[in-house]
C-alpha cells in the first residue's frame, strides 16, 4: 500500500479510525480458525458513506478490502489472505432498534447478536438465531455467514430473518434491498443472495430482522443412549408423532468423556450419545409435548431420562452442552471445526462413518452437533506443529466432506467455505454450478475487491489444513 | 421461427409435445393478467435433458423461451411478450415423494401445490405456503413468483421452505443447487436467488420442500370493527400479548359489501372491517389463544364476535374469504389485482390512503389481504374496454404504489413484477439497485433468452396497464 493510497485513506477517515502499525495489524492477521495473513492497514468505519469512499479508492488503486467482525468465523471467512485492508465493522454498532408493533428489529452491523436476543426478549420478542458465538459475534457477522445455532430444525435459519439489508457493492454504491415486510417479492431476492454470501458480495451496513412472540415457556430433557442409531430412531419417532422440538442437541461419547474429564458433573461417560431435547411454546402443550418425548425415548431404548423440573435444573442440562467448546479446547492445541450436514435420517450413518473415519487416521475426534436439523460439528483436536498429524487431519477431513455428501448432504451447514472447504465446492456445486456462482462474483465486483481468495479455490488447489 | 429452428425442435421433442398451430399457441397467449402475446411455437418436455437442449438451441438460433406453469400469475410472468417458445411445464409432473423421515417433499415442477398440501397433511406432514390459486397452480410456478398466501406471518413465505432445486440455466447447463437440509451455506444461496425469479434465471426442474408437523388442531374467528383503523389497533395488540395466529385476513367494506351482494349470507355491510382468524397449534393452547384473541376484540372496539365452535362453522367463517375472488370477478370483466405490501402497523393508514385513491379516481376499488404480514390486496374492478376508466385506474395504480413505498413497504409482496410493475421497479429498488438485478441477469443469460421484456422496464417506459 503505497503513500498515495494511506493519503487517501487518511482523507477518508480520522486517524483514530486507521490503523498501519505492525501491532494493530497483527491483531487483525487472524480469525477462529487458522492461518494468519497480515493487512496492510486496517480501517474502523462508523458510516456507510465511508465505506463507500473506501470501496471506490479500493477499486481506483486495486487493493482488496476485508470486512470483518469479530473474527469468530471458523472458516476463515475475515482473514486478509491477499493483505489490503481490513474493514473492522465491529466498532459501527450505534443502532439497535426493537420495532415492537412490527415485530423487528433493526441494527448496525457491528451489534452483537447476543444483545439483539436480550432487547428483543426485553420486548417480549424473540430473535431464535443463536450460533453459540452469539455473545461476542456481530449480526452482520452471523448473516454473512447464515450461521444459525441448534434452533434450525424448527424456527429455521439466520436467513429466515433477514428481511431487509443497507449494503456498500463490491464497486461502492450504498443500496437497500428488502425492507421491512416479510413479503417482498420486488426483483431478485438480493437480502438472501447477500445473507451467506462470506462477505465477497457486499458489506453489510445495516440489518432488518423480523422477530416472533417470545415462546411463554420451554421445558428441558437430557437422554443418554446406547448408540446414536438408538439416538437417531428417537428423534425420527418423536417428529412424526407431530412433536416439533426447538433444539435437539447430540454428544457423541468421545465428546461426552471430554466434557466429564474437564469438570465431572456425573455425566455418563459409558453412553454411546446424549441427547439434550427442548420444546418450547405454550405451558400447557409444552407439558403434554415433553411427557410424548419422554416416553417415546423409553420406548426407543434409552439408558437414562431426566426432565428438567425447575429453571436450575434447566440450566444445569445446557451446561453439559455449553462445556462442550472450553473442553476439547482445552484437549489439545490446534481443533479443526467442521460443520458436515446430512438429511436428519443420515445422522446414524454419519456417525459411523465418522467412527471409522476416527480409527482409521488415529485421531482425536469429537462429535457433536444439532441432531435436529442433521447439522454434525466434528471437531478434530491436534497440534498444527505436528505435521504428520496435521496430515492424517487433511485426509480425515476430506473424507468426513466425501461422506457427508454421499449421504445427500453438504459440506457446510453453517461455518461457511472461506479458505478452508474452497477445495471441495466443486464437489457438492459441480463445475457448472461453480460456473454460476463466479458469474454473479465477476459481474458485481470485477476488480475481485471484495473479500478475495475466498470460496474459489486456485488451480489445482486440493488441500487446505496444513497451507 | 424458421423451418431450421423447427426442425431441430422436432428433433429434440416428439411430435405431441411441440406445437405450432395456430389454435395451440392461442392457448398460450395469455395469462390471469393483461394482455395477448401469441408465442411461435410451444413445447411440453418431460426432462430436464429436453429443456436443456431447446435453451441451448435458443441460445444458438437466438429466440426468446417462455417458462410457463398454470398461467396463473396476476403480473404476466409467462406472458411470451416478445414470441418465441413457450415451455409449457404443467406436463412434467410426474414425480411427488413424501420423505416422512426427513419431513420433505420432493417434486416435479409441474406438480399442483395443492397435490402437495394433501399428500403432505396425509403423511401427518405440513407445507403452509398456500396461494388461493394453488388448487390450480403449480409448485414451480409458485416458486418462481414466490407467491405464499395468508400463512406469511406465521409461516413465512414459500421461500422459507424451498431447501433445493434442479434447473436449467438459460445457458441450458442442468445444475442442482441447495439439497434436502435446512442447513446449508456451500457457496452462495442460488435457491433462494431462484425462487421469486420470475422464470428469469432458470427453468426448475425439480424441488425439494421441507415440511413441518401438522399442527394438531385449528380454531377460527370472525370479527367486524366500524373501520380498519380500529381493526389494525386489535391485531396489533394480539400479537403484542403473544399470539401468533396462522392467519389474519381482513377484508374492508366495499370486499364485504362486494361478497354479500354475490351470495347473501346474512355479512354486516355496514362494518368497516372483517377479520378472519385462525390460530392452530396444540388443542390445549389454541383455545386460550382464541380466548385471548376474543377479549383483546372486545376491548378494541369490536362490533360482532363469532368463534367457530365445529368444523362446519369453521368452513363457513372461510367461505366468506374463499368468495372474495368470485364475488369480485362478477362485478366487472377487468380486475386489476394489485399486492402492495407495507409493515404492519402502518395498515389503517394505507388502508386510509386507498379510500382517498378511490374517491379521487372514481374506481370501483375492493380491498382485501393478509393483515398480519401487511400484504393487502386492492383490486380495481372495471372494464379494459372503457379506456377513460383504464387510464383513470393506472393512474391509481401509479399513487397505489406510491403510498405503500412512502409508509416503508413495497411494490409487490407476492405477485411479482411482470409486465405489470416494470416501470415502478426503481422507485423501490433504486439505479445501483437495478443495475444489480441487470447484472446477474446478463451474467447468467448474456443473449436474453428467459423471459425477456419483463421486470426491467424499456427505456421511458412509465405506463403498464393500458399497453
Amino acid at each position: 500500500m503505497n503513500e498515495t493510497v494511506k493519503k487517501k485513506l487518511q482523507s477518508i477517515l480520522p486517524p483514530e479510525q486507521l490503523h498501519f502499525e505492525l501491532s494493530e495489524r497483527y491483531a487483525y492477521s487472524f480469525d477462529a480458525s487458522f492461518g494468519e495473513y497480515l493487512p496492510e492497514a486496517v480501517a474502523q468505519p462508523s458510516t456507510a458513506l465511508e465505506i463507500s469512499d473506501i470501496i471506490k479508492l479500493a477499486n481506483q488503486h486495486q487493493f482488496p478490502v476485508y470486512p470483518r467482525g469479530s473474527a469468530t468465523s471458523l472458516s476463515g471467512g475475515p482473514l486478509p489472505v491477499e493483505g489490503g485492508l481490513v474493514l473492522d465493522m465491529s466498532q459501527m454498532k450505534s443502532r439497535l432498534t426493537i420495532d415492537k408493533e412490527n415485530m423487528l428489529a433493526i441494527a448496525s452491523p457491528g451489534v452483537m447478536t447476543g444483545d439483539i436476543h436480550k432487547q428483543a426478549e426485553e420486548a417480549g420478542l424473540f430473535y431464535p438465531p443463536d450460533p453459540s458465538s452469539a455473545h461476542v459475534s456481530t449480526i452482520a457477522g452471523n448473516i454473512l455467514e447464515n450461521s444459525s445455532g441448534p434452533k434450525g430444525l424448527k424456527y429455521g435459519t439466520t436467513k429466515e430473518y433477514v428481511i431487509g439489508l443497507e449494503i456498500v457493492t463490491p464497486q461502492g454504491e450504498i443500496v437497500r434491498t428488502g425492507g421491512k415486510t416479510v413479503k417482498n417479492v420486488t426483483g431478485f431476492d438480493l437480502t438472501r443472495l447477500i445473507t451467506g454470501s462470506e462477505g465477497m458480495l457486499a458489506v453489510v451496513t445495516e440489518v432488518t430482522l423480523r422477530l416472533i412472540p417470545l415462546p411463554k415457556a420451554r421445558k428441558t430433557m437430557m437422554v443418554t443412549f446406547d448408540s446414536a442409531v438408538d439416538c437417531g430412531r428417537a428423534i425420527t419417532k418423536i417428529l412424526a408423532a407431530g412433536t416439533l422440538p426447538a433444539a435437539m442437541e447430540l454428544m457423541d461419547n468421545a465428546c461426552i468423556k471430554a466434557v466429564e474429564h474437564f469438570e465431572p458433573s456425573g455425566l455418563p461417560v459409558e453412553a454411546g450419545a446424549l441427547l439434550i431435547l427442548e420444546v418450547d411454546g405454550h405451558p400447557l402443550s409444552i407439558e403434554e409435548e415433553i411427557e410424548d418425548c419422554r416416553q417415546i425415548c423409553g420406548e426407543m431404548k434409552a439408558i437414562t431420562i431426566k426432565v428438567a423440573g425447575t429453571d436450575k435444573e434447566r440450566m444445569e442440562i445446557w451446561k453439559a452442552r455449553k462445556k462442550v467448546s472450553p473442553a476439547i479446547t482445552q484437549m489439545g492445541p490446534t481443533k479443526i471445526s467442521e460443520d458436515a450436514t446430512v438429511p436428519r435420517s443420515k445422522i446414524p450413518e454419519m456417525m459411523e462413518k465418522l467412527n471409522v473415519i476416527r480409527d482409521k487416521y488415529q485421531l482425536n475426534l469429537v462429535v457433536f452437533g444439532h441432531a435436529g436439523d442433521g447439522n454434525l460439528h466434528p471437531n478434530i483436536i491436534t497440534d498444527k506443529r505436528n505435521r504428520e498429524e496435521m496430515k492424517r487431519a487433511e485426509d480425515a477431513v476430506g473424507e468426513i466432506f466425501q461422506a457427508a455428501l454421499d449421504l445427500g448432504g453438504t459440506l457446510s451447514g453453517e461455518h461457511g467455505i472461506g479458505t478452508l472447504k474452497a477445495p471441495y465446492l466443486e464437489r457438492e456445486y459441480g463445475k457448472e454450478g461453480v460456473a454460476l456462482l463466479k458469474a454473479i462474483k465477476n459481474a458485481w465486483d470485477p476488480n475481485n475487491i471484495l473479500n478475495p481468495g475466498k470460496m474459489f479455490a486456485k488451480d489445482g488447489q486440493t488441500k487446505v489444513v496444513l497451507t
